[in-house]
């Protein structure tokens, strides 16, 4: 089945104790369409500058993924600068320009309105609530979010959270919303709040899946080789949703699996700048990863 | 299969946000013990000052441990104080006093000297290499260390690490002993200074194995409920080596079973102050949980 992403487009300018990327292609949109499209057709909804190289897009296309929802607005496209330093698993933001990002207004073409799968990239709660506002009956919704909408937006996050079935949020995030110190009681605290599976991700400790009926976690796939750990979390996302979208099904197996496969992008992304790992790798490789990942952690 | 372990038997003084316990039965060799006693009979081997009031060993004899190996030295039984707060990740140390288990040096009882399974519970280097030169061609011996050694002792922990057959560090250590800050990178070093497995405990992250031939991690069991996490990694030791010795093979599949089992007693163990949470515990509520376990891990 189909899957739709909302979110940002960005050039991320990144250091690492690996080495630095300048103005590389990023965004958590842009992250997750490129590790979902290994699994299903993805329709992108974003916004970027006139200082964008469309053409930068067909690599995307040539995954299957629609970027007819990519809207050039007059302005620059956002930037981030960050760094990451010691362990990697923090980075600094040293600059954010939101640019045309900053006001975006997510349009949904009719063509993409009936979309079973949907995620919600970060960004504010509102802008997230406006998108269910133009779809018709998704089958399954899936938000990502940060503190700062935690600080600043609480009230109109709780109203998204009723809204969601799930939610995918870090370690540091949970214990924020939930007020718990435990992840085990932040991740329940937070399925209290309205989605029906809470995943908290932990970087290089693996994820958690948490839902009414059952929990589940995953460590990390042991990769000895990250050079830049930005975009981990979004492709995590997205084979995460991207399996799911694929199998049509949300079942306590189908879950399992698409963790597993979010879990395996994520650490694909990693071992590289921007989309340079991605890009390299083939559907055929991720899955002897896959095959090896369920070797690392069976009995 | 038996097993022998031999370590520090002491009295804990510790502070948690959730409690507090004063000079309660604790020590390396008493927790691991505890835990192996779930699965096979266990020879204990220790060190106690004047004192210490040889009853509380009762109910350690009653779970199968073989208490004859324990020495009631002249002076005073070790005493430890500590603090946990926030995530109860790190024990601040307020008190240390070694009293006997200062100059401890272990005699092995004649009947322990061929047991086939043994550990080296934390201790100086040429202390746990002195039991070594005392066991009969034990089939597998496992060793516990800590940082100080690292500091103080590195070529006698350099030594018994090529005399061992596995090591059982937490992630900072085996930072400190590999100079690798990614745990992977780390966890491999560690294997070419001589042990043919290497187990890193993450805490609440779970633990990894490491071997020549594979490797495999396992999440924490999801316990929402910490207390107390002295312990916790010698129950985890003693409920990994007390499956081995009961199956008396080392197999990646008994391996990996064990590395469940230890994950299984630890969780058990934070769950109270000293041995409280274990002693309220049967084999079979153990095995409850372990099946829950495999739900949350497996799919």
């Amino acid at each position: 089945m189909t899957l739709l992403v909302v979110g940002s487009i960005a050039f991320d300018s990144v250091e690492t104790p690996f080495g630095k990327a300048d103005e590389a292609l990023g965004g958590s949109a842009l992250y997750f369409s490129y590790a979902a499209s290994y699994f299903t057709p993805v329709r992108l909804v974003g916004v970027v500058g006139e200082d964008f190289p469309m053409k930068s897009l067909d690599e995307f296309r040539a995954r299957g993924v629609d970027t007819s929802g990519v809207e050039v607005s007059k302005g620059k496209t956002f930037r981030w600068k960050g760094k990451y330093e010691g362990e990697m698993n923090v980075a600094q933001t040293l600059d954010t320009q939101l640019n045309v990002f900053g006001d975006f207004k997510p349009k949904i073409p009719a063509a993409f309105q009936n979309t079973p799968f949907v995620f919600l990239a970060n960004g504010a709660p509102v802008t997230q609530m406006s998108v269910l506002e133009q779809v018709k009956s998704p089958r399954f919704i899936v938000a990502d979010t940060m503190n700062l909408w935690m600080r600043i937006a609480k009230p109109a996050l709780l109203t998204l959270l009723r809204r969601v079935d799930g939610l995918i949020l870090n370690d540091e995030e949970a214990r924020e919303l939930s007020g718990e110190r435990n992840l085990i009681r932040a991740g329940r605290a937070i399925l209290g709040l309205g989605p029906k599976i809470v995943i908290l991700k932990k970087g290089e400790h693996g994820a958690f899946l948490f839902s009414e009926f059952f929990q589940f976690a995953l460590p990390a796939y042991p990769t000895d080789d990250v050079k830049d750990p930005t975009g981990a979390g979004d492709s995590f996302a997205g084979g995460f949703m991207g399996w799911l979208a694929a199998t049509g099904k949300v079942t306590l197996a189908s879950l399992k699996r698409a963790m597993a496969y979010g879990t395996i992008c994520a650490s694909v992304n990693v071992e590289d700048f921007s989309f340079a790992a991605m890009r390299r790798t083939s559907r055929e490789q991720l899955e002897r990863r896959m095959d090896e990942f369920i070797q690392f952690i069976q009995f």
